[in-house]
C-alpha cells in the first residue's frame, strides 16, 4: 500500500500541478498566454503522462471520484478508499503549495486571487449558476467514469486506455472552464481553495457533492452496458 | 441490441455535448477562448474517448451517415440502421437540451442564438453559400467515412482506429468551421436545430442530403480500395 | 498499381485539401481563427489519418520527396517513383481546385490572392530570403524523411508510425510557415502554385530542388545510423 | 557508441532546431503566430518524434539531466555519460547555429536578442525569481525522469513511451515558459545560451544545476515505487 499511495500522491501533484500551474501562470498573458485550450491540454497531459508512468502501481486514479467510481464498478476494494483519498489530497495540496512559493517569487505578486479554484454564482469565469455547475459536474464525472471504465475493460487493446482518459479530461475542461473552472475532481478543488481568496472554501462542498454523484451515476451507466 | 443502441446514444450525447457545448460555452471567450482549434479538438476528442470507452459494445458510429457508409461497405446490416439512427438522434437532442438548461443558467443568458447549428449562405460562419457548403460537407463525409473503414480494416493493428478516427473529425473541423460551421453527422445538425433560432431548421435537409451522400462516395470509393 | 496510386492520389488530395484548406479557409478569421498551430495540427492530422486509412495499401508517402527518399533507403523500387509521383501530382491539383471552388461561393470573394502558396522574400510570410528558405526546407525534409525511417524500421513496434509521421509534420509547420509557409512536399507547393497569383510559379524550382535534396541527406543520415 | 551518439547528436538538434525554432521564428507574430501553445507542442513533438526515429539505436535521451537520471535509475553506464553528453551538447549548439543563419536571412534582422535562452529574475518572461526558476526546474525535470522512468517500465506495453515523455515535455512547457523560459535539458539551454544577447551565459550555472539536481530527485523516488 505504501507504493500505492506514494503513486496517488505523485499523480495527483503532478495533476494539480500541472493542470492549475499552467492556469495560474501561463494562461492569461497576453499574446502568446495558452489560454484555456493550453489549460485544457495541461490538465488532460498530466493524466496522460502519470497514467503511463505509475498506473501500473496504484491504478492511476488520482481523483477521489473515480477511486469512488470504481469502486461501485467492482474494480476497487472499498476498504482501501481511506488511504486513496488521503494521499489524493495531500498530493494536491503539496502541489497548491509549491504553486504558492513559485508565485510569490513574481515581481509583480500581490496575492494569489482566486488561485485557480473552482466556483459557481460569482465564482463562475462566465457567470453560471448553481444549478448549472451542479448539472455539469455531475454530467461531466459520469462521462469520465464511463470512460475509464471502458478503455480499461477487456474490449480495448492494452496500452491505450492513458490516451483515452487524458484526452477525455482535456475534452471536460475545453467544455466547462467557463461554468464551474472546471473541476470533475474533489482533490483538485479541496487544493486550490486552502490557498484562495474569495467564496472558494464555501463552494466547496460542491466540487465533492457533484463529482462523487456523477462518478455513481458513471459506474451505474457502465454497469448498464457492460452487464453480460 | 439495448445495449448497442444504449452505447450510441451516450456516444452522439458526448459527441454533440462535447462538440456543441465547447464551441458554445468556451469558443467566443475574449484573451482566454478555445477558438476553432478548441471546438475543433472537442468534437474529435469526444469521438476519440467514446471510440475508446463503447465502441467494442456498439462500433462507435455516434453518427447516422457512419452507420450509413457502413453498411454500404457491407460492415453493417441494413436492418439495424433504424434503431441505430433513432439512438443517434435521441442521443443528440438530449445533449442539446442539457447545454439548453445550462446555459439558461448564465447571468446573461437571452436567447441561444444560433446554438452552434450548421448553416449556409447566411448562416455560415463565413458567408460560404450552399453550393461550397455542399461540395465541402459531400468531401469531407466521405475522407471521414474512408479513413474510419481503412483504420478498421485487417491492415492496421488493433487499438489505433480511435486514434485515427477522432483526429479526422478534429481536422474536419479545422477546415470546414468557417464554411458550415461543419456537420458530417445529421445527428448533431438536427439536436441543434430543433433549439436554434434563424434557418437551421429549414436549412436542415442538406446537413442530412450531404453527409449521406458523402459517406456512400466514400464506402464505393474505399470499395476500389480494398478489392480483393 | 492502380490500388496503390489510387491511395496516393486519395492520401495527397487529402493533405492538400485538409492542410492548405485550413490555412486558407480558419487561419486568419478574427478572434476564433486558428492561426498556424491550427494550420499545423491540420497538415499533420491529414498525414497520420491517411496513413492509417491507407499506407497499408501505398506506404503512405503522399510526398514526391519522401517517394525519393524511400527510394535511396531502399525502401521502394526506383521503377515505380513515376507512377507514384504523377498520382500525387494529380491528388495535389484535384485538391486546389476543388478548395477554388469552395472558395469561390464566399460571398466576400474576389482572388485566391496567394492561395497558401510556398515563397521566399517577397513571398515568405515572414520576409525570410532564398537563403533561408532553402537551408529550412533542406533541413526539414531530412528530419522528417528520418523519422519517416525510423519510425518504420524494425525497431518499432506496429502501428505507431503515422503518430510519429504524422505529428514530425504538425512540427514542421510550427517551426517553418514563418520562412516559406512550409512545403517540404513538391506536390503540395505545385499544387497550390498552380492557382496562385504572384511570384509562386516562379518560385516553384526551389520547393522541388530543397525537399528532394533533403530527402536524399535524410536517406543517407539514416544509412549511417542503420548499417549493420 | 558511433551510432548511439550519432543518434543523440540528431535528436538532439532536433530538439533545439524544432523547440527553440517554433518558439523565435512563430510564437510572436501577430493575429496567427503559435504563442506558448504551439511552443509547448513543438518541444513535445520533437521528443516524441525522435524517440520513434532513433530511441532504439539510443535510448532517445537528448538530454544530459535524462542521461544522469538513467544512470542513477541503474538503466545506463556511468562510463557512457561522457560521449553521450559532448554529442547533445554538439547537436544542440549545431541547431542553435543553423536557427542563426536562418534568422539572419530575415529582412528584419537585426540581433538574435534573447534567442529563446532560458533564464530568471530579468531573463524570466514573467519577471520570476532566481528561487521560483530553481524549484521549478527541479521539479519539472524530476517528474520528467518519473515519466520517463515509469513510461519505460516493464509495466507499459512497448511502444508508447514516446508518446508520454514527448507530451509530458510539452505539459511541462506549458506550465513553466513564463518561469524561466523552460529548460529541465542543460544541453538546450546551453545551446541558446552562447549566441543570446543578455545575462543568458551568467544564468547558465542554474539550468545545468536545477535539472540535474531533479534528475536525480526523479530516479531515487522512482526507485522507492519501483523497488521489488
Amino acid at each position: 500500500m505504501f507504493k500505492r499511495t506514494l503513486a496517488e500522491f505523485i499523480g495527483t501533484y503532478w495533476l494539480v500541478f500541472g493542470g492549475c500551474g499552467a492556469a495560474l501562470l501561463a494562461a492569461g498573458v497576453p499574446e502568446v498566454g495558452i489560454g484555456w485550450v493550453g489549460v485544457s491540454l495541461a490538465f488532460g497531459l498530466s493524466v496522460l503522462t502519470m497514467a503511463y508512468a505509475v498506473g501500473g502501481i496504484s491504478g492511476g486514479h488520482f481523483n477521489p471520484a473515480v477511486t469512488l467510481g470504481l469502486t461501485i464498478a467492482g474494480r476497487f476494494e472499498a476498504k482501501d478508499i481511506p488511504p486513496y483519498w488521503i494521499a489524493q489530497l495531500l498530493g494536491g495540496a503539496a502541489a497548491a503549495g509549491t504553486l504558492f512559493v513559485i508565485m510569490s517569487g513574481q515581481a509583480e505578486f500581490a496575492s494569489v486571487g482566486s488561485f485557480a479554484s473552482n466556483g459557481y454564482g460569482v465564482a463562475s469565469p462566465g457567470g453560471f449558476g448553481m444549478m448549472s455547475g451542479m448539472i455539469a459536474e455531475v454530467v461531466l464525472t459520469a462521462v469520465f467514469v464511463i470512460v475509464i471504465l471502458g478503455a480499461t475493460s477487456h474490449m480495448v487493446p492494452e496500452g491505450f486506455a492513458p490516451i483515452a482518459i487524458g484526452l477525455c479530461l482535456t475534452l471536460i475542461h475545453l467544455i466547462s472552464i467557463p461554468i464551474t473552472n472546471t473541476s470533475v475532481n474533489p482533490a483538485r478543488s479541496t487544493a486550490m481553495a486552502i490557498y484562495a481568496d474569495g467564496p472558494a472554501l464555501g463552494q466547496l462542498w460542491l466540487f465533492w457533492a457533484a463529482p462523487l454523484a456523477g462518478a455513481v451515476i458513471g459506474a451505474l451507466i457502465w454497469a448498464a452496458l457492460d452487464e453480460d
